[in-house]
């Protein structure tokens, strides 16, 4: 037997390709007890049936798992072998040593079935900052909260919460996570890989087909009869809302994540993303089929809202138990532009909720519901800021999740805290907050931007304005504002200024396929610099980083969160605060 | 009477020079029960002293300090009058207003005067990472732990503690620390600005003149005859290490410092940094006087060490109490050099001892103190990395930090955990790890290196040799290594590999004083490439950011590390866990 550092090493060193067989869950996976997942072998070449032998904890699959799956001889029509079996469970805790033989190689892997106490926790309210780093944290607090002789005045509902711990988020293929599979994590407790939700990401080529696991909203809803609320401000079919229920390896399949929206009922759905909602040909549509999810929702009894004033009006009346609300075709927009500048897409969709809008209306219809209910509110467009280097943006959606943190614990606390809350970001941005930008800094004339960086005593203290009720300035162009700058760069103009017409832009699609090139817009713009990327030229944006995410927490169930965890701990927490183990119930 | 936010504004808007008079402690000042302090008011033009009123909770000042304190008329030879009262007390817990009048202008500020309960500790170790960031972090936890499929295979100690918290880091003037204010806030208590420790930085010419607070070092032997321990590999008279004790708001003041570490007789005092304990003209020394404080630290009493090996001798005699350790003239060199690479100094000085043997030297001499210790250690040379761009040596810096917490754990859990064990960096560097950069990624000739960083699934795993017994890998020259950068860059030339000869520089000293220019020395290394920074051209090094840091602790009294808090905040849990107010003995 190796060590395990030792068996690390070789998954480093060699690839899984080279591993006699791949099997689905993967080595050290953590499995609630009772919850549905796929099992799945993939044999490297042909194998013959006959000589295949899989146990677990040495007795025969079929056995324990109550059937014998499908076997494949030619998979994908090549010369591999592969054996699949459906939705099946183990539901007594402790070590599972899976062992597979096809007469010649074999392979040994070990889960850990875990087993879950008593139901501690009515409801859960998991917030994801999607690409909430420290640095959007340090500068919310400084614009919501104030600051003096460097003291905070006021804490942030995100981060005064009584446990916290460090989050690893790296994904089975990568030390660095796109938000499908961070966000996976978080909803079934296991790792995959970039750009899949829900799956284990096989070598098949269908997006579709690959080893599911089931979620925390499936287990909820099966389990307990809970409600389900999924609330965000990116497209509702974008990775983070989405992987709370679907299952596909390919993030961008947004016709058949709506499918699988559909099918898994939650009770309330909103955020941008209505034009793949829309029928082929529809104005706005982004479908490529016919289909019309509008009035296929409409028909299986849900309310449909399109602004602020239906939503909060729907979410009013006491019978709205399910509601979808799409406030936007694509991304919603975020609190910088919605309540001051109003570029993006306000003018297109003037009347899009605030997230503390669409939150409350989702706590009023899914708190309808006796049984409880697990509610993801997402603040999405902090990491598409953060890609895009509109740094006073990302700080904006910050705060606005803050606000949304705040009115959930409120809430809760109302409710004698029955409730679970969760905050943390699903990834870090490479984003620091380096000191000021001060415009009175220098009277030379033409003295380069970057001159007026100011680090240590340079940097001072911004001037930005008194915060509105909300915790917004109602000016990001100041004349000391804090300088955010990315440790990933793609070729770009810095203006070292807001962008206060749109969101920034620092590339747009180049001449090839894929290809990015240089947004000339900026070059014009007084003092702006080039700026060479130290990112692959194909990369138009800034990129994700690979730190721990900050997780924070309050309510039944959070005394578990604690030192250095695995994202995948995070359902963890959450199964074990609403007792979702087979024997928890 | 503003509301505290509007009050901040007006500092914020105005800048405290144009308030009517400045007093020290600042406004919202927490001031340890018992604790000493200076206590001074600049007014802001020449007044008469028979118009002046100070008045603390309404009494006269004189009766509550039980001194008159002394005023000048014109300080610094200008109209402009102070009153100064030295080493003042206040004992009884509560909040504490002022009122400062000249019969014209009045000010008033609020302090907090805090009891403690009884002592928890017998003795406290604070590790302070210097400029110890999250990127550092999972970098460390990487090579020194290894991961297989995404998940870790083992937890720091750093990381791996049942308490922690986020911690503002900003100073009295500005949003971003260094380290000698960020020490000063941990050792006193009390905010103070860039370059200063253990004082308020006043308005004086001399840097030795300014109000005094307090530190823990001196409050720790004071009361309880605490034994003092300060271990660095930096140099001893470094921000960090003479923030324990000393008080100057003029970090530089080398020859100073020396003489007030002198002053404070720690018990256990090592690092590098033996150039200004040599008299003048003596080889290495950098004093410009001709005192020789290694004999006076010798006829004082302490043993002196100058190698790892007089180190562990003389930490194990029986009879050694007090050990002045001085291995290197500047600072020491870090893990990768010591251990691998022998670049650096360490020709010069073969035999420094490791952080972890340094910390096991001063554990046994400062328990043979009943009254138990306190003990600062410090992985240093991190901060000095980051800000050479030199991330592998940080990186190692943070193993061998957290070997050094391990060690602390181990020895406290075996005298049954009478030690309270806190970890936080001072501030954080703008470092981020955004993926891998893979030389197998391309056969294309010529390609420019960039693009070999592999970002998200092109980032996978790191290619690293399993670590040694201590958890470094023997090589940071894989094909497959981190790729960290920084947000925060003078202009440089980037190589995109590890430097085996000798630490970065990214410059040199430039031909006008204090100026930078780039180092050419990189220029020819294959596809190195000139990256123009975003700082100004006199900035020659990446720059400290401002976001919180992350404290974990064990041990009696860490049970109050949670949330948000300040950096004052860590001198208050170590004085609340050592029982070091005045009502608290």
């Amino acid at each position: 037997m190796v060590k395990p550092f030792a068996a690390a090493l070789i998954v480093l060193l060699t690839g899984s390709s080279t591993v006699a067989q791949t099997i689905y869950p993967i080595d050290r996976a953590s499995i609630l007890a009772g919850a549905r997942f796929d099992f799945k072998v993939e044999f490297p070449d042909r194998v013959d049936p006959s000589k295949l032998k899989v146990t677990v904890n040495g007795e025969d699959h079929a056995a324990v798992f109550g059937q014998d799956g499908t076997f494949v001889e030619r998979e994908d029509g090549k010369d591999q072998s592969a054996l699949m079996l459906r939705g099946v469970t183990l539901t007594r805790p402790g070590n599972v040593t899976v062992e597979v033989s096809d007469g010649t190689r074999s392979r040994t892997v070990t889960w850990t079935v875990y087993d879950t106490g008593p139901r501690k926790a009515k409801n859960v309210i998991l917030f994801i900052g999607d690409g909430l780093s420290p640095a959007h944290r340090v500068a919310a607090r400084l614009l919501s909260k104030g600051i003096a002789e460097g003291k905070s005045l006021g804490k942030l509902a995100i981060d005064d919460m009584p446990h916290m711990a460090l989050v690893a988020t790296a994904g089975s293929d990568s030390i660095i996570t796109d938000s499908a599979n961070a966000a996976s994590a978080f909803a079934t407790g296991h790792k995959t890989a970039v750009n899949a939700m829900g799956v284990y990401a096989d070598r098949t080529a269908s997006p579709f087909d690959d080893p599911k696991v089931e979620t925390i909203a499936s287990l909820a809803k099966r389990r307990h009869g809970m409600g389900i609320g999924i609330v965000t401000n990116t497209e509702v079919e974008d990775a983070t809302p989405a992987a709370m229920v679907a299952h596909t390896r390919r993030r961008a399949a947004y016709d058949q994540i709506v499918e699988q929206l559909f099918a898994a009922r939650p009770d309330v759905l909103m955020g941008g993303g209505a034009a793949n909602f829309l029928p082929q040909g529809a104005p706005g549509s982004r479908r490529k089929d016919a289909v019309d999810y509008l009035a296929r929702f409409r028909d299986a009894g849900y309310s449909i809202a399109a602004t602020a004033g239906e939503l909060n009006a729907l979410a009013a009346k006491p019978d709205t138990r399910q509601l979808l609300g799409l406030f936007a075709e694509r991304n919603m927009d975020g609190a910088l532009d919605r309540k001051f500048l109003k570029g993006g897409g306000v003018a297109k969709f003037p009347e899009q909720p605030d997230l503390t809008e669409q939150m409350q209306a989702a706590l009023n219809i899914l708190s309808r519901n006796d049984a409880g209910f697990f509610l993801m509110v997402e603040s999405g467009m902090i990491d598409k800021y953060a890609h895009a280097l509109d740094m006073e943006r990302a700080v904006y959606d910050t705060i606005m999740l803050d606000n949304a943190v705040a009115l959930a614990r409120k809430w809760a606390r109302a409710r004698r805290d029955d409730t679970l809350i969760l905050v943390l970001a699903d990834h870090n941005h490479p984003n620091s907050l380096v000191g000021t930008i001060n415009d009175d800094m220098s009277t030379t004339p033409n003295l380069p931007l970057r001159e007026r960086v100011g680090t240590y005593d340079k940097a001072g203290f911004p001037n930005y304005p008194a915060p509105d009720a909300d915790g917004y300035p109602s000016r990001v162009d100041v004349s000391r504002r804090l300088a955010l700058f990315s440790a990933s760069l793609p070729d770009h103009y810095e203006t070292f200024r807001p962008k206060l017409d749109n969101p920034n832009e620092p590339s747009v699609k180049g001449d090839a396929p894929g290809a990015f090139k240089i947004n000339e817009k900026y070059k014009d713009v007084p003092g702006a610099v080039l700026r060479l990327g130290n990112l692959p030229a194909m990369m138009g944006a800034s990129v994700h980083s690979g730190e721990d995410v900050i997780l924070t927490g309050t309510g039944p169930g959070s005394e578990r969160i604690a030192g250095s965890m695995d994202n995948t701990d995070v359902f963890r927490i959450m199964a074990d605060a609403l007792g979702l183990a087979a024997a928890g119930q």
